[in-house]
């Protein structure tokens, strides 16, 4: 059946978002717990490629260390049953009232230094269950008030702490590559690092920036009402897309976390598109819930239209490079007739370009059918261009 | 009489700010053109330290070099005259109908190199002018037609230029640094590089980063409903705030350019104490506008209020750093009583933090007053706390 | 040819949409100006059904009596030749420096006078053309500094204006109703009336509510990341959409009158499908600007893509119906198997209401496959239904 | 004690925002329950006048007949001990499941009958607490989905509710005014009636308007980037402003309900100017929470803050009506000295308006000293006027 998803998809979820029970600042939770066990063979069943998590999504924060072995032995167990892959792993500094204030940036040095050992502790799960890849969501990172926390110290703490965990990474021999997540606001008033940019510049300054890449999330980029295919192909061009989180939104709204596609068709056909085209082979996350009003069923149709709308867009993307009049049209519009800018800096080079004679009214005049393009794009997407 | 800016204040106004005649997308110009003599000379009777300038403020595109050189000593007589400083200069890349699609990124490989040339010549102009930064804004660097560029192209396109022109100044021993502006959109649908961030990143991956930095210009950040103050913070944080664009806007709207301070009191208030907290010694530049419904005296008020507001936050500021009550209060806020992360990583510092036993409830009920805080900065704010 | 539109589909565009010459707030033209009658031809050879206009889309401001008539029977003569329509006109009470700080709501009384003559004479010319629709936008009619205007006493001056001009369509027998659009900002800070709700109010308001309906344009509730649909479907329940203003546009954003359909395909999709089940009888007009990139061949494609991408989102509607799986879902969804509210009040059907009991759990119980039918959607939206 | 704030301030909250416990989407609640003894207490001290109330902050869901009675009367004797008073009263018809598709406009019969039931009674406890206003907040009206629900029948669904409603106020002889209460989206993607004006166009069409006006909340308007003092501008002119909602926060974001006065300084001076200019004598209602970083002595502070902040703006209203040079500028500017409109229509009037001849030349080039003018109200918000 053509758009059904394989493992080779490399689609994944957070036991997170299936696993949501639509609790929401006004309203309550409306569906059961789904126990790992459940959300593992739904997911295999449906032909994913793995599952996501928290450490607190399987391991309850102050779970006894028997239990907690005893939790992952048969998470693990699953995973062998099912067939699925953990390829990420991350650690939730958000939930408990101890991370009220942030983790790394929290005023409190002794709320800092636990931060540090939770996520020590998350990545040696995340190493047990096989994650290559951590993810880093400073969900309370960020203030109301702004006299009450440093946004240059902030900046300073975050990066203290990302030098200590690439080290314990090091220092432990783990496999793992550190991708973090930026979102511009909520659940605080502003969070630090509120773009994937922010983390991307920040990446540079770490002891070990080859260890760090991103994770951007489409719907946190589009909050800030950011092109989210400018942003991944950004994180692409740096060589720092190290996982992706896929999920949609309308700008400039709270985090709704829609299933994929649900709303930004053009986007996301753009960002599918690059990411097929780039070479990226990392796993395609679903950083998505299903809609509060469904029920149990439900959720695995949210699923299952999530890794659909992205199989349909990835043909589309096919369809896209096969099109004889797109083609002929991308190929006027992006080949260069003129001479241009010389291909290094010399002396020479510079004054001869300074000499040279340009006709502004002339270059000006250039046909650029721009819409004409736009408006193939969308009927490519609207299926009537076979 | 306090409130008054002297130069010792470093604040500029562009040529295009002051000298901006009303003009909008549904209206055309109110005001007259203001020759570049009357913007000198006014504002140096208000205080003001320097101006600066696209090359098309001064020199139309299409001058001949004998008027060019005649323009450019007539206002350098000015100057001296008036005792104004040119601390920076940028080239318009904009609105020539030749830049339509781009200039560094156009799809068009003579329109890059025509953008090439002419900003070399903007910065032999900045330079001969006495200009120490260089800004570069892209205005029209993007797209609304995403088929139509490739957004990974159009980083090495800016990257190749960059690089081109930091060895143009290096060839011609300039001493000039290049601050790099961003915009999420307006006028292109998007703009590449949409937010400072973008560039912080992007600067490191140039030949010549120490000469790069940013010039973050508040209103833009704000257009994507992003934390001005955040955004200055992280640039300071790299040592890249190279200059700095003040405004005003609210968020998530067209590009308003408002007086500086008619809109975000509190948050300008943060950013002008970092400002002048931070050792940042470059210009306070205010790239606004005074609205459309002004006539030509308007313009000085307009740029009076940019000045005044600044200073009155400024000694705002002073206040903060002397009010007891919230001095107290941020003392104890940012005075951590626990034990904190090891300072740097070590095998032992890591087991030693992995065992150590934390008491999350107890850490979870420290009180952080917060709301009493921020009170009083909204009081000292409002002028009631002494 | 399927998708080709005929005048029997009512497409409109104004004369200053595909006449738009790409000025913008950072860019001079890059279009020449086109004469009406090339407008006019090109449109009915497109196959529309009119055109709209602003006064001075056709006659300058300034032209004297003798000019003005001229150019009329110009027009007219053109008009006959082509066959085309004049169904909509309207005044630009914005361009000109007099309408700096509104025309209706100006502080001063002689631009209120002015404007009302405008005004009137702009009805005078509607009239002769043929127009039937006189809409209403007051791109001025707002403010950015909030001590210089009451925005009680501006309703008030809106109202007074309305009032007089029904009257002086009533007096001079004219068959016009007028269509109020309202927008949130730009040009102006804050512009009064800022969503089409707001004039809904409003109109209830005047003398002579029959006469007065509204213009909803897509892009500008989405300026305020409105619902398009849901704003439309207000305005038809409420018997007042009297015309309606077709484009795109990104939430949040500067109004980028976008062509129909470039960006919210989801969202366009039921908003024509609404228009066309509604019995919306007006014309479906597109106020929306080719890209600044094109020459003036591709000012024909974007009107032709305005048209064409209406009409497969009709089309889409239709395959909707036609669609068993999604009517029976939607059947299923909206079909209510319980009892409702009674009918009317009554005091015993009241009391009967307060006495039964209702078993919340399992109504709470009942499956909404919400996520299965907005899959379906997508699916038929990108063409792989059937 | 200047500022500090007493009964005839008419200051409320409502209980669920001191008791907010400080769950959000991503957090535990970090506070204990707050019973309403302590609140009313606590509040009563603080100098509030009154307190207000979903039916289930006091009384459970599923509370027996004879606990809710009880409840009632402890709370009543709380009430009289501490003389504040329950001016509104209102229903959640949001947190429990049986609403997660809405309530009047649930596509479910049995759920719009159970709404209406719940709601009727909600009414009997307000007014049997002496609550004179019925605030309708319809937090779960609207969708994800559009396919799943129709938005012109949902507005006639929340029509039949409101009429009904109205006959049993009426019925009952419950001198109950209602009050509608619009937001934009959270937590549903979109909500009908986004917007205080969409209810206030709304309100026309019912049986009883005159029963029925507007809540505005500041800061539902601003997560539409609306500009809240026109907003209540508006509600105002047209008799609706029957309660309203303070709070803050930062444009289009989720809803943040910060302490009045935290972030909208300008704005909310604006607001409270009005309000008290305008003879609204109703209650001043503070719908906010205290930050989740505050404990419970922050709760307190919170609210002490929301209304020492309204007075502080209060008396910046006072010295704005007393400055001189403020009130010079603002007579200059409103003041007109042209000949404005006719004061009615006739035939005549029309006439001479259309025959009048204008210089449009000289009517713009009167001065209007906007800039200025803000310049002063900046400087009176900063206490530094005289």
């Amino acid at each position: 059946m053509p758009f059904s998803p394989s493992p080779a998809d490399r689609f994944t979820f957070g036991l997170w978002t299936v696993g949501h029970r639509g609790r929401d600042p006004f309203g309550d939770p409306v569906r059961a717990p789904l126990d790992p066990r459940t959300i593992l063979e739904q997911l295999a069943a449906l032909g994913a490629y793995g599952v996501n998590l928290h450490d607190n999504d399987l391991v309850p924060i102050d779970a006894a260390p028997a239990d907690r072995d005893r939790i992952i032995r048969e998470f693990q167990r699953t995973l062998a049953a099912t067939g699925l892959r953990v390829p990420m792993a991350t650690t939730n500094l958000f939930t408990d009232p101890v991370f009220r204030d942030g983790a790394f940036t929290s005023n409190d040095a002794a709320v800092r230094a636990y931060a540090l050992q939770k996520t020590m502790r998350a990545m040696d799960l995340g190493v047990e269950l096989g994650a290559s890849i951590f993810v880093c969501w400073g969900g309370r990172e960020g203030t109301e008030v702004e006299a009450a926390k440093d946004p240059v110290e902030a900046i300073k703490r975050v990066r203290d702490a990302l030098n200590f965990l690439c080290e314990y990474a090091i220092d432990r021999r783990y496999a793992l590559r550190f991708a973090l997540e930026a979102k511009p606001n909520e659940p605080r008033g502003d969070l630090y690092f509120p773009t994937t940019s922010a983390y991307l510049a920040f990446i540079e300054t770490l002891d070990h920036p080859g260890m760090v890449g991103v994770n951007p999330e489409v719907a946190h980029e589009q909050m800030a009402g950011l092109n989210a295919y400018h942003v991944v192909a950004q994180a692409i061009e740096a060589g720092k897309l190290f996982h992706i989180d896929l999920n949609d939104q309308k700008f400039s709204r709270f985090d709704q976390d829609l299933r994929f596609g649900a709303e930004s068709i053009k986007t996301l056909f753009f960002v599918v598109k690059l990411l097929e085209e780039s070479g990226y082979d990392g796993p395609r996350h679903f950083d998505a819930h299903p809609l509060r009003t469904e029920n149990a069923d439900g959720v695995w149709e949210f699923a299952r239209g999530c890794m659909r709308t992205y199989l349909l867009l990835k043909d589309k993307a096919r369809q896209f490079r096969q099109d004889r009049e797109i083609q002929a049209l991308v190929a006027e519009i992006r080949g260069s007739d003129g001479d241009g800018p010389p291909a290094a800096y010399s002396h020479d080079a510079a004054s001869r370009l300074n000499g040279r004679a340009f006709d502004r009214v002339e270059l000006a005049s250039k046909r650029l059918p721009y819409e004409r393009l736009d408006q193939l794009v969308v009927e490519l997407l609207l299926g009537v261009r076979e």
